[in-house]
């Protein structure tokens, strides 16, 4: 049997597997931070690299910001574009990490056996598992079951902002019968899911200006305009008494969620006290009138990501700050647009400024909202594929996150996206001690090999 | 003459006591931060040591935090304890500064020559001012004109944790008819002030605690509490539309301005547009229904003096924090009872907290107000002898800092306290690049000289 053969060698190389993940994870490509741009390369170029090793056409390609990574294989089957991410997220509190997060180890818990480190789940190993299903393909066919196209981004967690021109002007290189992205989680322990909902994303950095400089609050207290306090009342005024966006409009575009998906959601059993007690946490925090489910994935947030101002050293320091500075982001649904909301969003903070305050904005990437044809076969044979893999049947999911590139791949490249992956909630992406389960790993390629058996069938 | 001799021999000194001066500065004494402690006693055995030069008994003193230096000297005429504080404000943000904090300079600008560096002014220069007069004097005389007692603290900037303990233990040795503290500023150019009435402070660190850690907002957005969201909203409630603290009972022992004194600060012709100009303002931001004097010297204030949360870094990052904390200072006037103000803030903030969020405080100091005696001679002599050196009359003043050693000196002491100083508004102690002008320093200590000369009559 074609499958069997490969799931057993998949089954074999699994150490050898998990040894390139770790060497790929060792690259602290932190695309963010400048510091990092060498390494962000360097992991391009151990991706392409490794990609030649298994018979692709692949190379880095160039971009204003981090290179992409470009690969082609394959002369028979359906066209399948395969979208991972190779950069991470920035590492810092760092002394809440229990090992160097760069220094990657398999490590045995009472949950399981996992691989630590930054990237282990977001993306690096994600992106790893469909990379391991075409080297096991090879090594037992000598060739792919489908003409594939791999497509590696290193600004990913920095907003993306070289995809689209990229997109555009190498529309005919990516061009396929359907998109891949790994990039997701299971739906839950046991149950994979097909992401057909996004949430799109809006960033917003506003840093409030008052006096020209620092001053000494017993010297200037009470009589000059603190920054901080300006901000706080923004912020403050940023949701209602339910925990709904005040942004002017900003619900125009948000459908009502159909009836038969609200159903269906019912049916999946989300057991959300396990999802926030899981973080220490028992009330959901959002609009009052919606289930959690709802909340993370079909109702639009505005969240505050980092904000910072004045003194926040060591001790205590009576300085009245000239500057203060916030993080929000949107997270989007439906028509929601996210120029429009950017531009009501900048005019409400204008409006609420007192005198002698000024603000500067900075954006950080603008996504709509993104929801895949589902009547395509492809979603239907995957579905399958997985539900063999794994104990409970596949799910057609939201997802809270957002993933831009699903929505730049249908708007530029015309292609609807299968979202799959093999996360877990308690993975720690984007926090410390980040960690990919083994077995989300190992099933995670098996999947990859019997999604592609089925789509080449 | 006798005071015509001394004040001579000042002006011959002072390129010695400026050298003396940035020897002091050149000690990164910053006693918030556990990794300058051999700094701070590295000052201190500095002080000790050029004390003992000019004949003085004088020692650095164990705390339990950073030493004390007290010192001994003269042996008739009245019985004067002279304060200043050897510590200084941390320096962030470093990369504001136009030269090393710590590498101080004597630079000419548009408004004269100034001594650049931390503690230019707050407040190593101004404890220098005192210590040089005393030195000019045993120059001229061979001894002193009073029996001086020395005391510089190292924790004046990190709310002074062992001023308290170390007063009471060593109150025999610290007696006096008067004391003389130096660490305030002129009421404006060429015009000195008396301070005789001084703000208290209290400080507190609040820290907000949501999820057990940090969270993707991608996946819990909209159903987790955002810590951060919860400490704008009490921040944005600690004052209402008009300005006012909204604490419960904060107003409580706030007296009304006197008629007398009213009309005495009217006749300062203080400028407020100035004042703000300075620093990028024009709006007076404090009580709606108050003048800014007021607003600085009389009435209480709350500010944030810092805030942080989440990430901060460059770039954007997704995260939903476990934690954000604040440092808030009160200044408080009259009969504020600054830990009843504590605890009403307290639970204040406790009775906004959502379900699953926690709140831990740390208090920074609390030290209440100061209403100087000013019937006392002293006061008129010292404010005769300062009118004498400078182009205008001295005033009694206000003072919007906290000066919380004068307040000790008074409740455990007995004694009423000359709060004189040569600072400018101008001279951006706290912030980066402090400064001290050559003319404060030296007028400064011809000052002194003459207000020793007035006192010893």
């Amino acid at each position: 049997m074609t499958l069997d053969a490969v799931l057993a060698r998949i089954d074999a190389d699994l150490p050898h597997a998990l040894d390139r993940l770790m060497a790929l994870m060792r690259i602290p490509s932190i695309s963010t931070d400048p510091a990092h741009a060498a390494d962000c390369a360097a992991a391009a170029d151990w991706l392409a690299e490794d990609l030649r090793a298994i018979g692709f056409d692949a190379h880095p390609r160039p971009t204003p910001g981090h290179p992409m990574v470009m690969g082609h294989g394959g002369t028979a089957g359906p066209r399948l574009l395969f979208y991972g991410h190779y950069d991470v997220q920035p590492v810092d509190p760092l002394e809440l990490w229990h090992r160097d997060p760069f220094d990657p180890a398999i490590e045995d818990t009472p949950r399981g056996r996992v691989i630590r480190g930054r990237g282990s789940s977001d993306d690096k190993g994600q992106l790893m598992t469909f990379v391991e299903a075409c080297r096991a393909w090879k090594a037992v066919h000598g060739t792919l079951p489908a003409r594939i196209t791999m497509f590696f981004e290193g600004e990913e967690e920095s907003g993306s902002p070289s995809l689209v021109p990229f997109l555009k002007e190498n529309a005919a290189d990516l061009d396929a019968d359907i998109a891949l992205i790994c990039d997701t989680g299971l739906f839950a322990e046991g149950t994979p899911g097909i992401v057909t909902m996004l949430r799109g994303l809006l960033g917003e950095e506003i840093t409030i200006t008052g006096p020209a400089k620092d001053l000494h609050s017993g010297m200037y207290g009470g009589a000059a305009m603190n920054p901080i306090r300006v901000l706080a009342r923004i912020i403050a005024a940023l949701h209602d008494e339910n925990g709904r966006v005040t942004v002017p409009g900003f619900y125009d575009g948000v459908p009502d969620l159909p009836e038969e998906v609200a159903r269906q959601w019912q049916g999946l059993g989300f057991d959300a006290a396990g999802f926030l007690g899981e973080v220490g946490l028992s009330a959901p925090a959002g609009e009052k009138d919606r289930t959690p489910l709802e909340m993370i994935w079909s109702r639009p947030t505005c969240e505050v990501n980092g904000i910072s101002g004045g003194y926040t050293g060591a001790g205590f320091k009576t300085v009245l700050p000239s500057k203060a500075s916030a993080k929000i982001s949107f997270r989007l649904v439906g028509q929601q647009d996210p120029l429009k909301i950017r531009e009501s969003f900048r005019a409400m903070v204008r409006g609420m400024l007192p005198p002698d305050c000024s603000v500067d904005f900075h954006g950080h990437g603008a996504s709509p909202a993104a929801q895949m044809a589902i009547g395509d076969p492809a979603f239907e044979k995957a579905r399958t594929a997985l539900s063999e893999e794994w104990p409970n049947p596949a799910a057609f999911i939201g997802c809270g996150g957002s993933i831009p590139v699903a929505g730049y791949f249908k708007d530029i490249l015309g292609l609807d996206s299968m979202l799959i992956g093999f996360g877990k909630d308690d993975d720690a992406i984007h926090s410390p001690n980040e960690k990919y389960d083994v077995d989300s790993f190992h099933k995670g390629i098996r999947s990859w090999a019997r999604i592609l058996a089925a789509l080449a069938a």
